[in-house]
């Protein structure tokens, strides 16, 4: 079976170099060829466009950015659907909008083709160490097709439902993460104005009814005061923003991720767009003008 | 070593009964009387007053609801307090405020006994099964000198600090688990509006950077529109109350915390206070007219 | 002087009324043609298409929707663009982007015309008595040859900058009106639950530093559960959501603009878009179970 | 008619100042003796303590900060219950809890004298220049026999009530007071993101729906960062505290009221607590990183 996988960004890059660490036969894309280079070197085949990269493979899994850009590489000039044909199968890990989905997954089934939409969670460590949520929305027969070479980088690949429910769930993820991490950071700048050691606070409560993989996670890191991402800001206000688009059409009151919203917009605007998403937290620190942490 | 545990409560009455399952020796007191007939048929001794229960234990431990309960209880007429001497100890369950936590241990000091504040989290389920994470402040050889008997019914205890640090734990540990009910609620209700398989989303994340106890444990709850408290909205407000008396005193903005404080009182307004906590819920569907599961 | 008016929607059927009332020599349009016959009746001209009504008229007041819509009438097929010319004059009366509305006029600029953005605040009855508040943007020349004109329902007409600067000045007068409304929503709840008069607490607090126009003119609607809008919480939300876009544009935050948002979109899914936005208070009569007012 | 005043604070000295310009006879006392200097030099006599005050007046007005403040004016040693007795009436302009008012009306009616709570609104400027709202509580009777002498500082004199229900409508005004302020903090944070004229804004929406006494007050001394108070942070959220027990006691849910709450405490974290209250724009600025208006 041939592999394809357009989409050599953070989370692309390690989700690839799982599949030829698996020992599968691969082709990669990228727009910006030279990201190509690492999984050229580890064994992978480079296409020159999606179109070629559709055409020479079975399955092709995708990752890029926002819903124009799944757009652009499967629909665009040279894009996967020049490529595809009755057989093939599209699988696509970004996360976009669930209407977006239903119109590229009409279009590729116009030439027998079929997609899946298959958003993850668990960030770019997720990606490297091959231990990602899949979430996956279509036919559970094309699911199953794809299932042995998404195991490559999933250890949790689940079937939830028609085209575009893969991207539906992914929202709601995005939802509890935020709000997750609004609770780390609310209670650990309490746990610095009390006092407290804030590790053996971490250490205390995280077992229990408190607990949480951005606690247990991410609570260290904000301690230490260290901001490298798993996945940035940037990263989260584009998902966030589809959340709220959803949210709107739906007409469901989302106040606590609303909120979220605004508080990352805040830090963006001083440039820190690019930290990883549990720098929440220095949102409220510049509110209340209180560090967390440090040494 | 003689235990004795004063308050059998929904918490209380667990963690006694555990005590007397792991064979120690077990007196335990109540206001209201009968509420000890289950635990005396199970092999426990019963105290007529606070004061007796203290004079016969080594260690004597308090569950009961709040502030004024516990001073009651340690300090009022017949109170532990005139039956505590040198050498003996209070461990206190109860989730009260870190400052009157500093009183109570400096009036049994002044006796020779000591004060250990331990409260706990893990809901009712967890006081029954003995499953508690325990967060203690005070004098670690105090602590030490307990901990074979909570670890009757604690799985998890940890040191967090001199006295008070404790309760300062315990609600930094509310905080978490509020905010946390609070992304279940947005998160289940957007996966409602989207049509999605409420349990296969749930299944699909909560291994993932969105996991927490309270999605994996109380999601299915909601889902089911299964209300049944392991820990009331009565009792979670009257906790966060506390939380929020602490931020104002420490002058920390909790946003978050301080809209679920909001969504319960309406809930509470309604009658629903005996509701579980997950029922915050409630409110959400509520404004938006839009219910969650179901059969 | 000729004027024309596209738009005879619940604004710009009594913005046209008094401009004939006033005895200008004018024309309408509206895409429903029978919506005109009442301006007919009364003496004004009815043109079939906007490209008729620009090439008839020297100043053309365009009251649509939405920002499709001005794009439409503007530059569509028999667009106001194919009637424009030079000295030509387009006053747009509509609240839209302020992007948008660069690029409208920068069209009508082409063909030698000019174009004002001057969205209005007052609500159907200041457009029906005449006193609406109108924020202009664009060439202060141009304001000044539509004035007189404009005085017809105007009473305060404000050159707030170039053009877009009229929208965006709307834009912040929306964000007044919801948040004040928020206010008196909080407000009349926690009175109708303390057991107050409620018109006479209105009395007594709206000469004061409590004061505002939705206290003294909404107000009283509330308690009297009078929810007829001056301004429907639909096209509310409407103007909200170019609010919110502009505040992610421009990266600030504003949670409780933001709050209301998601307050008016969980009554619009009970159907109650048409109510008018002092209907805020609904959602929190949801919340919490109490109804203000009534007999 | 003689006339006592109690409290020579920010707002009692201009309130008992305009007393002794309208001709009255008028006695003051004051904890700290020489703050009743200047009113003695204007004319009024001094007493040595409340008891003093209230046995040589009819009506003695009362305005301290908080509630065991008035609690120890009026019942403590040497308070105002001691010199009082049949006929004699107190006026408490102080903010303090409604149902603290109902035990002080009840221990003053016990000797013969009669209790209204009329606790005002205006600030500092309006105790000065005799414009305060006056919101009463208690019998209408002794609101009449005051109601000559209220008139030397209260342009508004509204009887809301039976005893505390002046109280009640203060909170309901402080409610409107710290929204609207929200309101205007976020509008002016968007106009200035948005590249306006914030002075031209401000002109171009006071006058329609959008407008408030904090906009057209307030809003001006913002946009000039002129945080010079009328009514600090620190009193306004004395005030806020009373709200919110009273939302809480009468379990009201007032999500806006609250975040107020949390953004100003943060500011007092910050030692901003003396600044006037439409310094709650500083919070939002803290968080955008951006300041509004300046040179």
């Amino acid at each position: 079976m041939k592999l394809g996988y357009a989409g050599m960004g953070i989370m692309g890059r390690g989700m690839a170099a799982n599949l030829v660490r698996a020992g599968h036969d691969v082709t990669v894309w990228n727009r910006t060829t030279s990201r190509t280079d690492p999984l050229a070197a580890a064994g992978a085949k480079v296409a020159a466009s999606p179109a070629e990269l559709a055409a020479g493979c079975d399955i092709t899994m995708v990752c890029v950015s926002d819903t124009p850009d799944v757009e652009e590489v499967a629909l665009g000039d040279n894009g996967l659907s020049t490529g595809l044909g009755p057989g093939k199968l599209v699988v696509d890990h970004s996360t976009i909008s669930a209407s977006a989905t239903r119109r590229l997954a009409a279009a590729v089934q116009e030439v027998g083709a079929d997609w899946i939409d298959a958003p993850v969670s668990g960030g770019s460590e997720g990606a490297e160490r091959g231990t990602l949520s899949i979430m996956a929305g279509g036919e559970a027969a094309s699911l199953e097709r794809a299932r042995p070479y998404l195991e490559a980088y999933g250890t949790s690949i689940t079937h939830v439902g028609p085209t575009g429910a893969g991207q539906m769930v992914k929202l709601v993820n995005q939802v509890l993460v935020v709000v997750n991490a609004l609770a780390v950071s609310e209670a650990l700048l309490l746990a610095q104005a009390g006092g407290l050691d804030l590790n053996a606070t971490i250490e205390a409560v995280k077992g229990g009814g408190a607990g949480s993989w951005m606690l247990a996670n991410r609570g260290p890191q904000v301690v230490a005061r260290d901001w490298r991402p798993g996945f940035t800001i940037d990263l989260q206000q584009k998902d966030l923003r589809l959340v709220l688009e959803a949210a709107d059409e739906l007409a469901v009151p989302l106040p606590g991720t609303s909120l979220v919203f605004q508080l990352y917009r805040a830090l963006q605007r001083r440039g820190l767009g690019g930290d990883g998403n549990h720098a929440l937290a220095k949102a409220l620190e510049e509110l209340a003008g209180l560090e967390i942490g440090g040494a």
